[in-house]
């Protein structure tokens, strides 16, 4: 974690775990914090600059990042996005014959290009002086190896995909700039619509609030090391392999 | 490998090692090879069936699948398609500020959405009888854990999906049909014209023509076993970890 947060960027932050991640930075007194979202969801805490992004468009992510460094370095980036379903024409495949290449070129499109782009234009931010951190929402289910139980074709792939982009990301910095940390993050079984028709398998002490998953993303970057950029960490503070 | 293939397809046949691998099969007196191209490249030989195939067009797969089932099961399966560059508006990027969404969308559509589409139409046609191969090329360079030098953005990221959907095809094959293999594909750097602009990286007794790389291919095939299907394999038989 950074010694002292000037500025914070919640990209995603009308989403369930968004939210409480600018809510958390609100309570730490965070004293510049940019939420972004595609509804432009508003904040109403003075500390907190509202804007739209739209994570499919280069263009909003550009003049996103522009707004966000006009004051200075940022020293946390979090982007707390991702597309698992949405009605009828986007779920998760349970077998090949249901593979539809409109629907995997959106799972790529938002679940891994759109979190690239952001690390091009939001990664050139990040503060030189002091430890800083850019961490994207990842998932466990993106690891090859953890996979044993098979389907999620698109959103597996999406994700396995972003987390090499991160690694890639996180070889780049540390030659541009060592002191900035790239993460995956695997944030458990969070209770948000994301998750809602697939909790019925999660154990419920393992079905996470917002808030509550937020305070362990907190605690597990409050322990990051330099030598975990380019990993995906858990909520737990384990790293979920390849 | 199968212990009698009847029948074989290779898609991607107008590539170095796809126009090798169908050599091969020649040589070793296969009856019946489906060699498919985008340009539907021609062999000579009567135990051939030239057809066109657009990675980027499923109603084209389909099409293809429906002629390589028509007599019957295959037991073999090549996937031997992949673009790294071609002309100025696709080069591999050396860093984030190259990242272009256009062009990452096109990685993943031939990279991994077209193999995957290959796979769905593909999967359903391998002998049950006897074991069947199906394999895709992939690329030591796909591997997360392997990577140090970063760089090639959207190929890396592109052949790390195609791994996950493989991963995920062998999962699902060990429920519907046990005894096909799905494996990736190291080849080596293979003296193409994908490779040529990068070949001055490589260790020239460890540039491989592409009569050699498809003899190492079908010898890594001819040891294959069961527990192997899901993983990536290289020329040397050994397993390119996620």
């Amino acid at each position: 974690m950074p010694t002292s947060i000037a500025r914070a960027v919640v990209i995603g932050a009308s989403g369930g775990l968004g939210q409480a991640c600018v809510q958390h930075l609100i309570q730490q007194g965070v004293p510049e914090i940019y939420a972004f979202s595609r509804t432009g969801q508003a904040f109403s805490s003075p500390s907190v600059h509202n804007a739209q992004l739209e994570l499919c468009d280069e263009a909003s992510i550009a003049a996103a990042a522009a707004l966000a460094g006009q004051n200075g370095p940022l020293q946390l980036v979090i982007v707390s996005t991702g597309l698992l379903h949405s009605g009828v024409m986007h779920q998760p495949e349970r077998k090949l014959s249901e593979l539809d290449p409109a629907k995997l070129a959106t799972d790529f499109a938002v679940n891994t290009i759109g979190p690239a782009l952001v690390a091009k234009h939001f990664l050139p931010l990040l503060d030189r002086q002091q430890r800083s951190l850019f961490v994207a929402l990842s998932a466990r289910v993106g690891s090859i190896s953890d996979n044993q139980l098979g389907g999620w074709y698109g959103y597996r792939a999406a994700k396995a995909a972003l987390n090499m982009l991160l690694k890639n990301a996180a070889i780049e910095m540390g030659r541009r700039n060592p002191r900035a940390i790239v993460l995956g993050y695997h944030p458990g079984t969070v209770d948000t619509p994301l998750s809602k028709p697939f909790q019925r398998r999660v154990d419920p002490t393992k079905l996470f609030s917002p808030a509550t998953a937020a305070g362990y993303l907190f605690d597990v970057l409050a322990e990051v090391s330099d030598s975990d950029s380019g990993k995906v960490l858990a909520w737990d503070g384990q790293q979920v392999m390849p």
